[in-house]
């Protein structure tokens, strides 16, 4: 069932977890989110992993057929839990963790009353919490997907023609994409996240508020997808933002450039330069312990004494970040919002993201992937940071 | 908030829920999934929808700002619904409608106990049943994503190149795609329901077992996303079975066709034209009022009378489902199953794929979307049914 080349690092996740549970008095938790299962199996199966506060834990598989190796339980559906926790000799447990913000309240019902209705804690809250930190692996997993966005950005210059839309554009990137092995599949948390790989900006689309939390909008291609790319023509003066899924592995980076038609106006240059002051001075400030909110709020301060506070992270609607924790999905903790209580740890992979959406002119700024080492950040995305031309 | 050419339309989907409502004694309709917000407004955004058994709904919104138009009030938070009722003169539900599928269990806690813990029915089953029949509009909406699956499917050999993976193969088909509108997005209902744009099976990689309930499986490109092309190298007696998503309007038609590299042995062929004589038979078959498990237990019986039934929907795994609904995701209500309850409604819209996995050669068969009229079926996907030769 488990990869062999994983077995040390998985033992690392199921430790984190089952120090957690010991310190809350949790007997077991019970998972079934994709991102959950891959995180602590390395695979993504139809079914459960359940696991008690001591021990290696048990995978429970509806599908694929013909999974094997210790620990694999065959089961058709949540009511047989407890026969085959009785046939396995499992403990059932007083209190359970379960998944209250992935699972639909019929699914958490159902195995709730399956397990005999115990007491709950939130394994939703829990491994969002220790999949922030990452493991060695998962690390090694961003650098690869790091290498391969930034070989897919070096390449935007090629897909680019005079006359073609912001579609169009987005199309050529994506090829790119899935020939350098992106998996396409773009993960986020939470309802109503939707996006497909990413997202273009071009001129005053970037201003186009979205119903989307991510940092900014787009009217997009229909209304039951207002997100990114419209159909915009590239035209002369006008910034194009490039903020394309990393996900050449699992493990997504985020990243953003931006490349101009021609020249741009001067204003768009100083807002730019001032988005890689943000970023150079959070690098700064980042490490171990420091709160995020300091960090956004640093951030949104340098923006106003710069006197582009109006255009800071968003126009019509602005985003209440500069940044986010990012591993399977998208949008992992931690969160640089104003009032985060969260501290920078050692191991935190985030992406931080100072932008200024320019009207007339289209968005403009930088994003980048941090690795949160003991002494401050390591950049993972290597690449050109100015505004690079097309034309 | 409404376009206006949507109006008439809307006013039935609110209809044919309030006529629901009315038969079960529900006094309101709580909506925030995507596709439920996006059928009762022609939009998606982040907040609710609230219809009450009689009257047009409300729309509360709480991103994009600036959204305008009757019935829409901003809302910042589920606790403030009680008020805001209040202000706007909308009664109080004794009975609402919830959607305990796809909300997650916290959100509906927070949601049910908002509205101060009314009985609950299932919005989710009730929004799937209505969604099942769909109204001029949606139906409008199919036809034009069937041309365009179908002109893409045209261009489908100029994609390919000897010496080509499946995986180079799928990115040069998935440009075509987006150049031809498509959204990117495959919207699936249900947990773990993973899948990027579609499914590319090249030779065995079609036999292998996948854990999502899709017709066939593959190996996919990573342990996170195991479904579909694998880096297959296209290789002379190979099957190529394209089922791409239809998604080139919020309504996705559902079409696959095979593609072989040189000549495959004649089992290949045979098994193809099984699937098309079940194809026929189903067709002859299939009208209002025809139970959706007879279907499927014909198509069953025509595998095995030819002596086909090991290869019929796969081998070491095979699906229990012969075709399924389509819409705004992909597998919506009716299922074509053994036991299935369901009977053919006209305005029905639904999938049929009679396919084979045969070792050693990859999948055959056929999938097309089809309407159901008054007097039988209408075939939406019309495109060359043989197994086309890329070379």
């Amino acid at each position: 069932m488990i990869a062999e080349e994983l077995y040390d690092d998985l033992q690392i996740r199921w430790g984190k977890l089952q120090e957690y549970m010991a310190q809350t008095a949790t007997g077991g938790c019970l998972l079934s989110a994709d991102v959950n299962l891959y995180y602590m199996t390395g695979k993504v199966y139809n079914g459960y992993l359940y696991i008690s506060q001591i021990g290696e834990p048990w995978f429970f598989v509806k599908r694929p057929e013909g999974l094997e190796g210790d620990g694999v339980i065959y089961i058709r559906k949540p009511e047989d839990f407890p026969s085959l926790f009785a046939e396995y000799g499992i403990s059932m447990p007083k209190k359970i963790l379960m998944e209250a913000d992935e699972l639909s309240h019929t699914d958490y019902m159902r195995l709730h009353a399956a397990f005999g209705r115990p007491d709950v804690g939130n394994a939703t809250a829990a491994m969002r919490e220790l999949r922030s930190v990452k493991t060695p692996w998962e690390i090694e997993q961003f650098r690869i997907s790091a290498e391969k966005h930034a070989l897919t950005y070096s390449e935007i210059p090629e897909c680019y023609q005079p006359g073609m839309t912001d579609l169009d554009f987005q199309a050529e990137i994506e090829r790119r994409m899935r020939k350098n092995g992106s998996m396409g599949l773009f993960r986020t948390f939470g309802a109503n996240m939707d996006i497909h790989m990413g997202s273009i900006l071009a001129g005053d689309n970037a201003e186009h508020p979205s119903p989307f939390d991510f940092a900014l909008g787009g009217a997009g291609i229909n209304d039951s997808l207002p997100i990114g790319a419209n159909g915009t023509e590239l035209k002369e003066g006008m910034a194009v933002m490039v903020d394309m899924a990393g996900n050449y592995t699992p493990y997504i980076t985020d990243m953003t450039r931006v490349y101009s038609i021609g020249e741009l106006p001067d204003i768009a240059y100083r807002a730019h330069k001032v988005a890689l002051a943000i970023q150079e001075e959070i690098e700064l400030m980042a490490q171990p312990g420091v709160l995020c909110s300091e960090l956004y709020n640093r951030a949104l301060d340098i923006a106003e004494e710069e006197g582009l506070g109006e255009y800071f992270m968003g126009t019509k609607q602005q985003a209440k970040f500069v940044g986010h924790g990012i591993g399977l999905q998208i949008n992992e903790l931690p969160i640089l919002t104003p009032r985060s209580w969260e501290k920078l740890k050692p191991g935190m992979v985030f992406a931080l993201e100072p932008k200024f959406v320019i009207p007339g002119v289209g968005a403009v700024g930088i994003e980048n992937s941090y690795l949160v080492t003991e002494t401050g950040l390591e950049k993972l995305t290597i690449f050109e940071e100015d505004i690079i031309r097309l034309d």
